[in-house]
């Protein structure tokens, strides 16, 4: 019989009944009834029922060991009485009857109880992450995790894709957000850096001929945490593609997504591809942002024209001054209080925002004071525009075109939420397309980039030679999954002389290109393929299945919002000869006077 | 038709003649024959040959075009005639008649020819890797690695193995080679150091009870660079298991090593499993070191007996003085000249020894100096022992035991090489195994650990109570594949008491256990199942399988000898402003006097 197991604590079942096994795990949780005692005995896979006499050595060797210890317990299985079954558990028709018992290790007093629901400090649940890992949500979403990732791999290698590992220590880059550096002991005053993104990488690959990367990669930022930031590393499923356009990295893409959140939807349902695709104007007319929420029906509808000269002064002094109003319907919101509406007024204010105007149906009976000034036939029209039924409300969001949207955007998820209109059943993807290249700078009056300079136009240069710059789009993308960015993306740039006249247009030289993005324009002088990709973040994804609001939920060994790993102590003082090694001294913080 | 291809440059055969298709790929060659210019397209999958009439438009765009633009090409599908067909290449049946040509990137003049085999400075070849990347051989090493490991990754899985990402900013580690640090932003005067490997996080997932990781692992320790090492970052299969003997890790790894290189062994045979397991003392003394190459048939004998007393007083001296006598058969080398045998003497003292004895025999008339003063009576018990056959040679090393088994591990492969035993066609895989758990410190005078002190001692606490420590033996092992130690493993001491009573024995109280390896045995304490594992080196099962002896030539983004990243530019200078966020500045590098 083998040292430690024959089975695993998930294996057993009636048709075992009557063989001799041997088991172990962690004692999950012991229960004495009178002349017998029971132990769940837990491993990864599962929890199996021991029983033992109190009169057996077994009970005393068990009696012995707190909760938590190991043990590995030789006996037989036998078959549970009809009222003992436990349907809940795999091996609920058995119980094992415990002959032998040998403690493989003792479990002192816990800091944290494995068994159970109760919720722990996270300082704590960090510190003994080794015992918060064997409670069961959080052993499950790590599980998860590895799953949903091998799916991924699978899929991509699938799709033709193939995976490369980038380097980690690399070089600092001059754009994007702060990276993490590693002092060299071969060159004096010379540093690595964490790479943020493997994006230069990823490119260089597909200069190199590549045609189909992909990498689970490891992504540094030196960043304060948010919920759904960890400080630290993350992953990203970063891919790239050659010779493709647009429409191909969408077509390769979303069968991987959809399998995979189809394969761990656990009953949810998820968009089928083609992706709904939104182009980014459209988004941020009707959902007020550029990663809608698509399980909210609400459609945001710019009810500008209605308000010109209209009796509620405040809506026509906003349109005749340039701005705009947006409506946000709040279906069946009629029958909800005064209260309801006085309190989205009340939240867009703390908000920052200037006020929610807003109106109520009742009936067919138009309420509010917006109504009232604004007339009943023209307050008719616009119900009738907006295709609002006789007992739905609807709130107003005035002001300038951005600001407004944003309220609207806002308004939207807050109204979808308090009125339960939000599938928690569901996953629904899009693609956000066209953003615009540029934008107008008002701080610096200006033209510059909007997002990322190195996508393609739309149109190549002959849209950059022609075009008015605010009018031309790029080949730039972001999938969107539950109002969550999972990446953006684009058809890059792998033109020399479509980049120099993008950055001219923004106001750089080529001298300013040159110097500050050598690397890549460089490498696209000697034979660059049209290329394309994307990067969807793998922490959220495994968020978005595990339905865990916070990242640190779905990461094995997470650091805390103070970038401190609790368990290993990191990060941690070094001694004099390693900073030496390092050319480096340490300097004092300044004292705050 | 699809922008850029409607096929990639591996794919069209006879069966697309007559069709209208389009490519897109490098220009890897152009020749002109009169009337036809041919060009040889390639892209990741292929070559496929154009041909353009000189007098047409297409001819005039490609013929503006470098080696190494990027192209597309539209055309017609066209059987080659019978004289032209080219059986070397899968597109070998057709070839493509352009009609139209698009450029889509032109390419300079090249720093480094991707057309042609010759070689080409390390230096260039690192700058330009996205260049020397086309070229073919390299190519398909990377691809070979990325195939390596996604056969790997679906094996472990297929074993029951689960894979998770342990951190990459950590803690340093006391032990072990040089840490690469990070300075903290938020913790002024700390440091994160970046993983030599994730040892520790992956015994404490078993105690998390994940029963079965692992990890495609990067790794990273500030050390020179080897032929064999990179500095900087390389890969490791990491896993570990849990309720293991160590028979269960050799059965659980044995497939997936052996599976992946039949997968790419092309031909070359591989060890079948199970391996052979070869005790730590029984292969120093037949192989004289601890990571044979099996392929070499030679086995080293100890003759010291038959010099006890002998005619030949050098070996009888040594022997009498403790010291032993190895003999490395070569066999038919008595066909060989004087010159071979002093040759081998020669080397013998380069690498520091004291010298190499033979006897040749020729036609079964042992010779040589050894021969003669042993005698003939005694040489004949030798040669008889030995199963020498009536050509073969003998080497002799003599001295003290570890430095003439040292000597005749080197000579055994020297021989082996030289008389050509060395089958290039084979993956020889063995375990060693039963490594002594303490070893004679002589400089300190003191027992020491010979290898992992954290290894379980076979026998566990009564063996360190009861037994000779240097008589004890660990469950430790290595996997040697061809003479290349792919890693180390064991199964852990996952028992406090045993690890108190091994470091004791060591010379270290408990209290030292505590203070520095408090994390380990911390975690211990709270249930841990008994475990083990290992870890083999990715780049070097690559480089085994690549039959590559540069371990540059299978990683895509390597660093040059002096840990620098020529193509990047890393390490590079930082800002002030990086270095005061961080709170360190730089130490001038003292001058040397």
């Amino acid at each position: 019989m083998h040292a430690y197991r024959t089975h695993n604590c998930a294996e057993l079942r009636a048709s075992h009944v009557g063989e001799t096994v041997r088991l172990s795990g962690w004692i999950h949780r012991k229960r004495d009834h009178g002349g017998l005692l029971f132990v769940d005995l837990r491993d990864h896979y599962g929890i199996t029922q021991i029983v033992t006499d109190i009169d057996s050595e077994a009970f005393k060797a068990i009696d012995g060991a707190r909760a938590e210890s190991v043990i590995t317990i030789t006996g037989d299985v036998v078959a549970r009485s009809a009222e003992t079954k436990n349907s809940n558990l795999p091996t609920g028709e058995i119980e094992l009857r415990a002959r032998e018992v040998t403690v493989q290790s003792q479990a002192q007093e816990l800091p944290l109880p494995v068994f159970g629901d109760q919720e722990y400090p996270e300082d704590i649940r960090l510190k003994y992450r080794f015992l918060d890992l064997r409670r069961e949500r959080i052993h499950n979403n790590i599980v998860l995790r590895s799953k949903v990732i091998a799916s991924i791999r699978k899929r991509m290698i699938g799709q033709g894709f193939t995976e490369f590992q980038t380097p980690i220590l690399t070089a600092s880059s001059p754009e994007g957000a702060r990276d993490y550096l590693v002092p060299s002991r071969v060159h004096p005053g010379k540093f690595y850096a964490l790479p943020q993104a493997p994006q230069m990488f990823k490119q260089l690959l597909m200069v190199a001929g590549f045609d189909r990367y992909f990498q689970i990669a490891p992504c540094f930022r030196d960043e304060d945490a948010r919920a759904d930031r960890s400080p630290g590393e993350f992953y990203q499923l970063d891919f790239e593609m050659s010779f493709v356009t647009q429409d191909d990295v969408f077509n390769a893409i979303e069968p991987v997504l959809h399998g995979v959140f189809e394969e761990f939807a656990n009953g949810r349902s998820v968009t089928p591809a083609p992706f709904p695709r939104i182009p980014y104007r459209e988004s941020m007319l009707k959902y007020g942002n550029d990663k809608p929420d698509l399980r909210n029906p609400i459609i945001i509808k710019d009810v500008s024209d209605h308000f010109v000269g209209s009796g509620f002064g405040i809506f026509a002094n906003i349109v005749a001054g340039g701005g705009v109003i947006r409506a946000i319907p709040a279906p069946k919101a009629g029958e909800k209080s005064r209260k309801f509406f006085d309190e989205m007024n009340d939240w867009s204010r703390q908000e920052g925002f200037s006020g929610l105007g807003y109106i109520n149906i009742k009936g067919g009976e138009a309420g509010g004071p917006i109504a009232k000034n604004h007339g009943p036939e023209a307050t008719a029209k616009l119900v009738a525009a907006l295709g609002l039924g006789p007992d739905d409300g609807v709130f107003f969001a005035a002001g300038k075109e951005a600001d407004a949207a944003k309220l609207a955007g806002l308004a939207r998820t807050r109204v979808g939420e308090q009125l339960e209109l939000i599938d928690p059943n569901t996953f629904e993807f899009c693609w956000i397309v066209d953003f615009p290249m540029f934008e107008w700078d008002e701080d610096n009056k200006k033209v510059d980039f909007s997002h990322n300079p190195f996508s393609m136009p739309q149109g190549e240069l002959a849209a950059l030679e022609t075009k008015d710059p605010l009018d031309i789009l790029a080949y730039q993308y972001d999938i969107v999954c539950n109002g969550v960015e999972l990446s953006s993306g684009a058809i890059r740039n792998h033109k020399p002389e479509i980049m120099y006249k993008a950055f001219e247009i923004a106001g750089y030289s080529k001298e300013e290109v040159d110097t500050n993005f050598a690397g890549m324009i460089n490498a696209f002088k000697f034979g660059a393929p049209p290329h394309g990709g994307s990067a969807p973040g793998i922490d959220r994804i495994v968020m978005l299945l595990a339905d865990e609001p916070n990242i640190r939920e779905v990461i094995v060994f997470p650091m805390n919002q103070k970038a401190e790993d609790l368990m290993m102590g990191a990060p941690s003082e070094v001694s004099p000869k390693q900073l030496r090694e390092l050319h480096i001294r340490l300097v004092e913080p300044q004292q705050k006077s």
